[in-house]
């Protein structure tokens, strides 16, 4: 199977500036049409492909793959750069880089090292068909390898995408989770524009269709595959450390744009003590409420982010309880991103004001963005996760979600 | 100046039906498509067209005027039940009304008995160009009257009404606020189709440009005039009144949908000791919290309803303390609606998942319809004001907010 | 047996005062002691005495039977102006009243006719030794009668009291539950002084133990029984009223002792933009939410009371639908209370300042009183109940705890 | 003067275990009497000897002075230890220290360099009657110094303690701070055991009264003086920084307690899903919410002690900016720890129960603690000093409260 269809788009290697001045550069530009795109949906193609042109996607790949070589925390950091501008272009990045660590984490090095070097080399933006909680995709025993057929949601950043990661069921008895990496213009995959949301409108989180694909045996991540030790368990891990950053990077471009607005624009109350706007004790109280929320998140998500790379590093070494530290780092910081975020992007009005909901402005998106994405899997159980680990010091079960 | 110019469409007389099933009717007809009107925004001429038809808008009317003589509390309960379906209708309905409450408090009988007749006879519908925070539009004295110039924002239910009810300041030295109710077509009148928010997409509160617009002495209300009495601060708590019954029919619609949604299409997450999801402890428990939020609202509105209606029926005799306790319900109400409501539009996504942020629900809309809605003026100000009562017991001070 | 040996205080009747007015004068007199009763715990004698001989035991006993026959709402109304002053004072005088319902629901005419007549006549003080939840105390059969051994807590209001309600389960193989009202002075009843809580440290609500107490057969509430019927299920929810009104007492009765400090012993923060500290916009805030939280409380709880007193009124003919509606209006009430009293009677201090905390105050007692009786039962499955309802319409299921 | 009046209590030097280690031991048998001295109040004589016994009064006092020479993680790290066994001997041992940092940061070296060298040598323990608000003891300059007289407040730890640092103001038109250092058993001082409050009721923390009081030039802190740099206004935030560590330990105390009496006593309530309590949905969530309370402000507060400390070896070279930044997160970190704090302390009892109120427990002693504590200036100034910083970019200006 020849990997030559896939696009041929080069970064200049090495970077002339530090990642995180490529991404400051280019969330200032995203955030400039972020409100018109929030609008229009659909792909960010123009954003994809300034992301592929910046040299960003092999960001977490390797040096010795022609990557960056960067740790998550530098990852992630970009991950948080992006969705303070655009979570949705945000969300596609993270999920680039979270199917090159599957396929690291649940694949042999046979596999992956061709990938990461392919996708350094040609500038491959990888998309997602993984999703555990929907079976209706089948994989067939063929000679050589399996047959995918079927549907599937939830595709995000699957258009527009040169590689896909995506899940199976075995047509067997136990119905196995089958994962298998496989080009995006692989015969019978069809990438439906149907993603309509209220939110994250720019993630073609829409479905798939998989009509006999062809997947040979070494694409299929069997060895040592899925969440087969605790070290192949950290990919949720990665997967929910990604969402605390893009949540956080909402709520921080919320209040950006909100302080901006403050200062710039909104009106002192009649009834108030204070000279001008930016003095009044109430509206003063609500950014304090903010700032103490953010800076909570900031520093749980810093901490979990910092445990992450320490468990990436240990790689096959790490112990059941050293992933547990990570899941319930992450879970926290998640908890606290997911209530404070959605008690900024809804209250940031308060400090705005009623002239500030013009759709011009389309200040809204953050609230429906960040309520979209943190429907992901359900907060409760994460709080329960972290209940049981308070009273009963049990660690959060390894899942697809925990 | 002749009536002439106004609508002429009528409703049957009396109706054969009481008001609410009427109501009700409506609110099923107006559901079918308020996701999509939402969408669309703009006029609800269709809508419009069928309160015209319906007869509702006579409701507040006095009998011997040619009207239904509905109490507060029954004209307030029409619009919850039209907020539930569509909030944007419900407000420009109860805005109608509030004009005409606004007349008989400001005006004359001479101007507001005729005035009321003729919405009775010819099914005017109202709207509003009053704003007094927003003085640019300047009342210059002409023979036989003023001569209104400049613009005027938040005029809600302005495009395709029959009658105004605007303000403007005096081109004097104390700038006094002139309010007057004149015929939407009358020369030199402007409405603009700018009203393009993030909610309340239909409330059509845009912009209006007055051009030298003429403006007979009768037609001022200037006796007794604005705010002139306990009895004519009357005004500006229905307003907040409506504003409360509007948020809690959201907050009702808001969980009826996610309860439908629930029960028909929600799934139950994995790790749930639950046997379907709608016996999960934690869904249950949100909407334990939904019922009593709304039911604190219920409660505190209908107390508001029931003193309103009871000061209004005490009219010139109403005192200030008796106007204070008013103000004071009404505040307390509309605190209450603005928390839980906020709490339940953006907490309904917790018992409805991922799934139901599809843009063909716009499940959103009750979030954002509320959002925008309930920056009218600041809640922080209101809530200094019960504190005010509570602590100093001082009544909240008449102004055009509260 | 003879009911000789109760005690024989009696009350001038007819009352030369409304019951209100008593009541307001007994509040103001235990006020100036509860905060020295409260650091001193143990059994308030002279209070209880106060009561038995103002009259109020005999208020919600019929007038035919020698009481005032005051509704639900009248006593309970006085409930909670004595749990504003000293909330264990009115825990044991609402639970007095909750007795004498409870044989009414539980018994035959021919058992409580005589009771409520001589509680009249003789001015008893009942108390409580009914636990559903605490299966110590055993009945055994013996001729003529029931032998009750074993141990009983939170025996409220059983010290000093002239009669007991007791609840036992049956020696045989259901193990049904007994319940039945003897004299508090029979042989082989101990109670012991052993009620030292954190809160509501003067209702004696320690434990009892019964060594062959005789209990006659017609002492035994069996016909109609316990729970047997949608009105006799009323008791449980008769107990939770009274527990609205007293949490609804205890955050009143703080809120005006922190008015009081505020205004007269406060001082304004160096910071503030204010004046005067009563006017500082935070201290006011605090006030406007601890306003609409107790305004939601109370108009929930009116409304509960009402229901209630309706439901009272339709006796045997009362459905379960019927018994439903109160009961969620009373746990929707409850709910409300103990949310919005726990954040008052903790939150207070922010508006008093740190020389209130001083113990010479003991204005900490307010948050103990209310955070001990909170946890009568888990206020969680209220929640739950209230859910079930709001998402399956589903009554809360009989029981002695909802 | 002579400094022969103060005690000469020694530990072994150097210690033959770790800080940490020491603490741990203290804690656990402090843990054991603190709910009979919650109870008792009045001063903790037998464990502030086992301090001075420990060691642990030399922890923060560099090494060339005779102390442990730690740094103020360390010493921060001690506190919080001891305050989660009991918090009133936790904030006299960090009082201590923090008049010991006061006396480097506000006096000269030829000043403090043999105040810590005999504190290391005699044991000495200090104590606080420096209280910038209360203005009522004066300072009047006589030959060789001054003499204060007057009455002071909230002198927290200044009994049985053998140095104090004192306030007064100066007897001028100015009437300027002036601060100094003094043995307690000084003639004309005069402390009261009148500290009878709610919570922290062993902290000593009545009033003062100086008659006469001699205080030699070289006792008064005026070289640099207080407050003179950024350096010497890291005082006030190391005061701050103590509160949350205070908080912090009080609320993993308040939980470990909690863990234990659910995990061993509490009882599952009969309509729960659950097998055992400890799996109980709602139980579960609770603990799942205090441990994203507690894991916040662990983070918010590690990080403020790593900055602190960063600042305090700048020295004199901090600027307003460096001293701003630790500003920001000290108060982040304490609004922070006071609201987890606050609920958690409140909310434990629904995961142990009623029965957990008994008061052989003391289990409300964690809420009256904090409560008490977290008054010592209004937390509504700090919040409004964070959103100074969040929306306008101005640093908390310093103060001895910001």
């Amino acid at each position: 199977m020849s990997l030559a269809d896939a696009t041929t788009a080069k970064h200049d290697t090495p970077l002339s500036e530090p990642p995180s001045a490529i991404a400051a550069r280019l969330a200032a530009r995203f955030a400039e049409t972020a409100a018109a795109r929030d609008l229009a949906g659909g792909t960010p193609k123009a954003e994809r492909d300034q992301l592929r042109a910046s040299g960003l996607l092999t960001l977490s790949i390797p040096i010795e793959y022609g990557g960056l070589g960067a740790s998550w925390a530098e990852t992630l950091s970009v991950v948080r750069q992006l969705a303070r501008a655009d979570s949705s272009v945000g969300h596609v990045f993270a999920f680039h880089h979270l199917q090159l660590a599957s396929v690291r984490l649940f694949g042999s090095p046979a596999q992956w090292e061709p990938w990461l070097r392919d996708t350094a080399r040609h500038g491959w933006f990888w998309g997602n068909a993984l999703n555990p909680l929907d079976k209706r995709t089948v994989a067939t025993r063929v000679p050589g390898g399996r047959a995918l057929s079927g549907r599937k949601s939830f595709c995000s950043g699957a258009l527009d995408s040169d590689m896909l990661l995506a899940s199976a069921v075995e047509d067997s008895a136990d119905g196995k989770l089958i994962i298998a990496a496989l080009p995006t213009r692989r015969a019978g995959i069809t990438l439906f524009e149907d993603w309509d949301n209220m939110g994250q409108r720019q993630t073609d989180s829409g479905s798939a269709l998989f009509e006999h694909v062809a997947v040979a045996e070494d694409e299929i991540l069997s060895h040592p595959g899925p969440l087969s030790s605790p070290y192949a368990c950290l990919r949720p891990l990665l997967a929910q450390l990604i969402f605390v950053n893009i949540f956080l990077g909402i709520a921080e471009g919320a209040l950006a744009e909100a302080r901006h607005y403050t200062r710039n624009e909104a009106r002192l109350w009649a009834a108030s003590p204070a000279a001008h706007v930016t003095e009044d004790p109430y509206v003063l109280a609500h950014y304090g409420d903010f700032w103490v929320a953010l800076e909570s998140t900031r520093k749980l998500a810093d901490h979990a982010v910092t445990v992450f790379d320490a468990a990436w590093n240990e790689g096959l070494a790490l112990t059941g309880a050293g992933r547990g530290e990570v899941a319930l780092a992450v879970a926290t910081a998640k908890v606290a991103a997911t209530r404070g975020g959605l008690d900024i992007t809804s209250r940031i009005f308060e400090v705005t004001g009623a002239r500030s909901t013009t759709a011009a402005l389309r200040l809204d998106r953050f609230w429906r963005n960040l309520r979209v994405h943190t429907l992901h899997d359900p907060l409760d159980f994460k709080v329960r996760e972290l209940g049981d680990w308070a009273l009963n010091n049990r660690y959060p079960p390894p899942s697809f979600y925990s």
